[in-house]
């Protein structure tokens, strides 16, 4: 691979979900008050850990057959619809379900993330490249005011990051090259799918992603600076590195 | 079909040539500043009208082969370099043809587009829905600095409006049925094929999209007010009809 050049950048993609939002606080928050409301006590941060961990089985489960392939939106309800019951809130209604489900719609950004966006926006093509579905997208970056030129995402091909095919749609629909494209990321898994479609990566650690750490103990140290192009400590550090 | 009623629009669609852009006289100011500097005259509101006539037919041809489908990118090129011999500038080189090719990503909003467009987006999402490729519209609005939520082309599903196919790919991405979303579009036939679809339909005549009538005839007339649910003089009236 040859050595990085910023300056080759024409394009960047973000993954939305921990990267560029904090889905967990998010859903806490909401959480609490709907249960409030009702007088009941939930364990929302544990709550939010298992809605977000059934995410990764589910897209399995959608990827082997793109036929029976669905969007994000459907496939948090149907975790909802199992969770519910463990947390003591099979009572909730149709419509509260429905509501609670498009949480993942109003998750708000990290501190840094609309200036640093803003930043990067006027040097560089930015773009989400998410496997959140166009429309939650849509109505997140409306909630957050996230200013993407461009919303993309796995739905558009129906496949999901990590398959190579979601990486390279999203230069072929800017019109650059992959080598031109900078995935930017919080999970190394994300950028590696990135790297074997061959686009550049920037990982940006989001130490507070699962909340704090209860034992006390630091965050993952950041991966060996020779795994990613980029390693910033923000989306404001990422714009310094790239010199936007 | 159900009397038209804003309240239950969710979604704004927008044709972008045309509709939101001055395609002719941002072509003809760009083509004799390039002239100009060689010294060429060039009948640049002709080569304007014959590239933009050349556009449906190359659009007819690439829609009778999916797998042969091209992008207007591609399409534009095509044209533009059956015309130049036309019009004298058969010695431009490959980059200035390839520069001049990327006019249609630089063209320049009508004067109302920006600002109707911004409050629109206060009340409804707002997305593109063009035949114009992502990457081409992803240049515009940072060229226009056009507000949308989410850029929606053709190019999507390899495709070209009035296929139904485009307009019912717009409303599924952006999660909305086909009749809250609006269409809105300076041309009769994209409108119709909207309705074909089942969507809304707003016409926002541009009478200047061709150039001043040469021999002082009006505009064409807006079409009877009951062909299409709103008939708008500009995108701020539009954005009045619609309560926003």
């Amino acid at each position: 691979m040859q050595a990085f050049a910023p300056d080759a950048i024409r394009a960047l993609v973000f993954d939305v979900f921990g990267t560029v939002v904090d889905w967990r606080s998010s859903i806490v928050r909401e959480g609490k008050a709907l249960t409030a409301a009702k007088g009941l006590e939930v364990d929302w941060p544990g709550f939010a850990d298992a809605w977000r961990a059934g995410y990764r089985p589910a897209m399995e489960r959608a990827s082997r057959d793109v036929d029976a392939w669905a969007n994000i939106d459907v496939l948090h309800r149907e975790i909802l619809d199992e969770l519910l019951p463990r947390f003591g809130l099979e009572r909730l209604s149709d419509a509260e379900r429905a509501h609670l489900n498009r949480v993942w719609h109003r998750l708000d950004p990290w501190p840094d993330s609309v200036a640093g966006l803003r930043r990067l926006k006027k040097r560089f093509v930015i773009a989400t490249l998410s496997n959140g579905n166009v429309a939650l997208l849509v109505d997140m970056a409306k909630h957050a005011r996230l200013p993407w030129d461009c919303v993309l995402s796995g739905e558009l091909v129906r496949r999901y990051k990590p398959d190579p095919e979601v990486y390279r749609m999203a230069a072929r629909l800017l019109d650059v090259d992959v080598t031109e494209t900078l995935m930017v990321a919080a999970h190394p898994s994300d950028l590696r799918g990135a790297q074997r479609a061959g686009l550049r990566t920037a990982y940006v650690p989001r130490p507070l992603e699962r909340g704090p750490n209860p034992d006390g103990t630091p965050p993952p140290d950041a991966l060996a600076d020779d795994a990613f192009d980029i390693v910033a400590a923000d989306f404001n550090d990422l714009a310094r590195r790239l010199g936007a």
